[in-house]
């Protein structure tokens, strides 16, 4: 069955994906895109850059107008109309014009939801001064940009050190303001696991006016100079010209709820993997949908862009007669910010831990992005997670300057296909000096993990550190040891080690360390084989540095 | 069984890989590593990068001396010493001190051939005067720069235009020096497709003095004013202070010959999955051996670094007692020159065409390298090969400034795991605005070719679009269609074709052509559900150009 007359809801990522796609494989049907906001198709990704003057023309942000979408596709736009009911028996939307206030029913034979998320907007004392924005739509930015040129603004804060709090950070410190950060997380980008962040901490921390970690928003008010003070939970107040609320999203489930569309637990309407809700003639995509997790199998929000087109794409197959199916989403996602990039796929051992897993284990790498040789060599600071015994990869971050996305990338298309870190040890990537290394941070994230998992050798859990009766040994040479090192370990360099042998104990665990876990997996063969009960402390001084700095809060 | 005592025959990659991780496997195992040339484990990647001065100081190509493999690994290193013969009877080789010319004889348990592959320096007239270079090792990169030095060169000829040439070539343009490049092929880097070199080629022509394709090397004389003329097949000679020799290499496969091992068809060392040679004694890594092509199933030369390097660990896994097997090579490799990136991993349309296969289709793909609204979006050309009907994906080229080995490792990957264009169709990648597309250009190729598979859109051949009787419909703007179009191509705007199609054969097919291809896979789809007979031309007129100019020749 394939349906003559289709109404689409909301005309961003998933709904204008929804729609193109829908025409080309049905040039009869009739598609109707009802869009509340006075824009389709826009770039809302580049709208923190748009703020930043990074992208310096707004017209760059709008992807396709109601007119291309007419030329091209046949498909009628409506902007500035708002659905405001679903009468699901008679199939008919209610629709307001918001500039006239006009109200009036449009029918369909099948309904696509994208109606995304909204920033959140705590009710706090305060919260509706001006100068307060979040940042969702084109003109959202557009108020923020003459905000910040009008009253000659300099000090902001940004509210939420996530993905879009630090895109904000970054492009407001671009523009010349003094920048506070506030984040009720003990760290920033909270999906990270925290030691991973502390590397995004260090340099966000040293590219704004303030960090303010583990404390919340607790208010504003009207300073008497006319700007703003920022209140926290703690008592800290904080003097701004403007602050952006980026404190995450919440999906718009309003119209679906009160249609009766099942939602889920996590708040999202309710699909199938044919993005199909509850009511055979509704479909939904986008923020406002929960989607399976494929590392999880949880239900989850995951408010991005890519798998909201590949949910439009899906639900358009479907409504055209195609058997298509959405295969859920691992959690692929990156930041830049400062000079820096930070990026994850799938789960984060803190995910892991809340599931109640503990079947899996963690390898860190701190690598050159290319041949350390070649000039320009960053380091990337990789988190490897994989499951035990099998060596399924279930996770990865990585936090650097270079190379970044594209080492994630490779490890979410290594997973996506239920890849092993075995199949990471052996990966044939690009080499050449400037580009990477004949064994790729990749490679050795799998040898590595693999090392592991063949019980050539072990790790210690960084967390047991601090109470660990075991012999800690330093593997590094002496003027490395000096400059900072475990506490209570003993320095005997990799070099002596085969003729220091009876300086060892033999009746405790050694645990070993030294620059970045290269030279103490060395050690580690050369004393198992000696007979010595040892574990290598994963990614070394290095690790134990961001773990410190990060835990120990 | 394990081996007691190993002995390796070269120290750079393959070799130093297989050295050090026979140590972690075997801490009681004698291994000793003889080195021909005077360093083990050198940056050899490196040396035109040295001979440029992007690296500047020599100490920096050597990745590790005999002392830290003594101190380190407990490995007897003898660099200058040469191994002449195997006496696979005794296992003894026969080795000669290259300095004093003492003959010596080692015994093996074990016997490890990784002596490399050699550059071609063929027998040409003058070949041995002086100036003609060959780069293979840390002093040839000396003798380079110090013969650009004290003879204050300034013009240089480069005879191969493959992955060394072009980064030769690049070298010596920084270095100032006006480069001729002599190539036998039609194209630069042989191993692309024509097509896709032709934007190597445009890169490289309008940064070197001259490119001389389609001519091989035919002598070398003396010039009267002391510096080089360089002859040419064609009769065309080229003044020179210096030349480079980069036209190949040749596996060293002397040492294994004369001892009676096995070699194969492409006259490299004949290994198994174990890189054990014809003895069971005796095994091969690295650019002298040939392994198996994971996508064509031949076996072949592959001389790259990180194959390299993961037949030494297998070998030295299988040395000590494991069960390691080597994957086999699909050919991953990337390339740098001028700003431009060239990459490619698996079958190229050649090497299909070349083996018989027809069982493929190839698309075409010119899309940013992240969001166009995102400022310094710069294209990549990409062209996907795979197979027909299943999808799995069979090879893939990439070509442009930015993010290009990104892409094609996520392929490899893929691949890798045996994927299929669907798998990059729905591959969940990185993206922010400055990293990618929320469809990134892995994605767009992947729906691209899941197209074609679905039935979705016909490709033409770009190859029969000289002669054919098709309607050539092109569905770009009229501006662009003024600025150059196919021979005998109508100009019917993708806006205006719902109107107009009674302008349209339907006793003919209708080759559609746009700029990059989207806009006619549009009109595809309106066209072919309207009942005409269309087919799309991949890739539009981006690919047409690179098509034309490169093969009009």
């Amino acid at each position: 069955m394939t349906h003559r007359n289709v109404v689409i809801v909301g005309g961003v990522a998933g709904g204008a994906s929804c729609a193109a796609r829908l025409r080309r494989m049905d040039e009869g049907v009739g598609i109707l895109v009802l869009e509340r906001g006075p824009f389709v198709s826009f770039a809302n990704c580049g709208l923190p850059y748009y703020v930043g003057d990074v992208i310096r023309d707004e017209s760059k942000l709008l992807l396709a107008t109601p007119e291309l979408f007419r030329r091209r596709f046949n498909i009628e736009v409506r902007t500035g109309n708002e659905v405001t009911a679903i009468d699901r028996k008679a199939r008919e939307v209610e629709v307001r014009d918001v500039g006239t206030g006009r109200v009036y029913r449009e029918s369909y034979d099948a309904l696509v939801l994208a109606p995304g998320a909204a920033p959140v907007r705590p009710p706090l004392p305060g919260i509706d001064l001006p100068g307060i924005f979040t940042l969702r739509e084109v003109p959202d930015s557009r108020s923020i940009r003459e905000w910040i040129e009008s009253r000659n603004a300099h000090r902001a804060v940004v509210a939420g050190g996530g993905f879009i709090g630090l895109e904000m950070a970054e492009n407001l410190a671009h523009r010349g303001l003094e920048v506070t950060i506030i984040e009720m997380a003990d760290q920033l980008l909270p999906p990270l696991d925290v030691e991973m962040a502390g590397y995004v901490r260090e340099r966000v921390a040293s590219n704004v006016a303030h960090l303010q970690l583990g404390d919340g928003l607790a208010g504003f008010e009207q300073a008497s100079s006319g700007g703003l003070v920022v209140r926290t939970q703690s008592g800290a107040s904080f003097p701004a010209d403007l602050a952006i609320l980026s404190i995450g999203v919440r999906p718009e489930t309003d119209l679906a709820r009160r249609a009766g569309l099942e939602l889920g637990e996590r708040g999202g309407i309710r699909v199938d993997d044919r993005m199909r809700t509850s009511d055979p003639h509704i479909w939904a995509v986008g923020d406002a949908v929960e989607v399976a997790n494929t590392v999880s199998g949880e239900r989850e929000l995951i408010p991005l862009a890519g798998p909201a087109n590949r949910q439009g794409r899906v639900a358009a197959d479907v409504i055209a007669g195609r058997d298509a199916r959405f295969r859920g989403v691992q959690g692929t996602a990156v930041c830049g910010f400062f000079g820096m990039t930070a990026a994850l796929t799938g789960a984060t051992e803190k995910s892991l831990r809340r599931a109640g897993r503990d079947d899996f284990e963690a390898v860190y790498l701190h690598t050159p992005h290319h041949a350390g040789y070649y000039p320009g060599a960053k380091p990337i600071h990789i988190k490897l997670l994989f499951r035990k015994p099998d060596g399924l990869i279930l996770g990865a971050q990585a936090v650097g300057e270079e190379g970044v996305e594209r080492r994630i990338d490779v490890i979410a298309t290594a997973m996506q296909m239920g890849g092993t870190v075995f199949d990471l040890e052996q990966a044939e990537l690009c080499y050449a000096p400037q580009y990477g290394a004949a064994k790729d941070p990749v490679n050795l994230a799998g040898m590595v993990a693999s090392n592991v998992l063949r019980g050539d050798v072990e790790f210690a859990p960084w967390c047991d550190l601090a109470d660990t009766s075991a012999f800690v040994l330093d593997v590094r040479e002496p003027g490395e040891f000096q400059c900072g090192c475990l506490h209570n370990a003993v320095n005997i360099p990799l070099g002596q080690l085969r003729d220091r042998l009876a300086e060892l104990p033999r009746d405790r665990e050694i645990w070993i360390n030294c620059g970045v876990g290269q030279r103490a997996y060395y050690a580690c063969r050369i004393l198992s084989q000696h007979g010595f009960r040892v574990k290598n402390l994963s990614g070394g001084y290095q690790t134990y540095c961001a773990w410190e700095s990060e835990t120990s809060k």
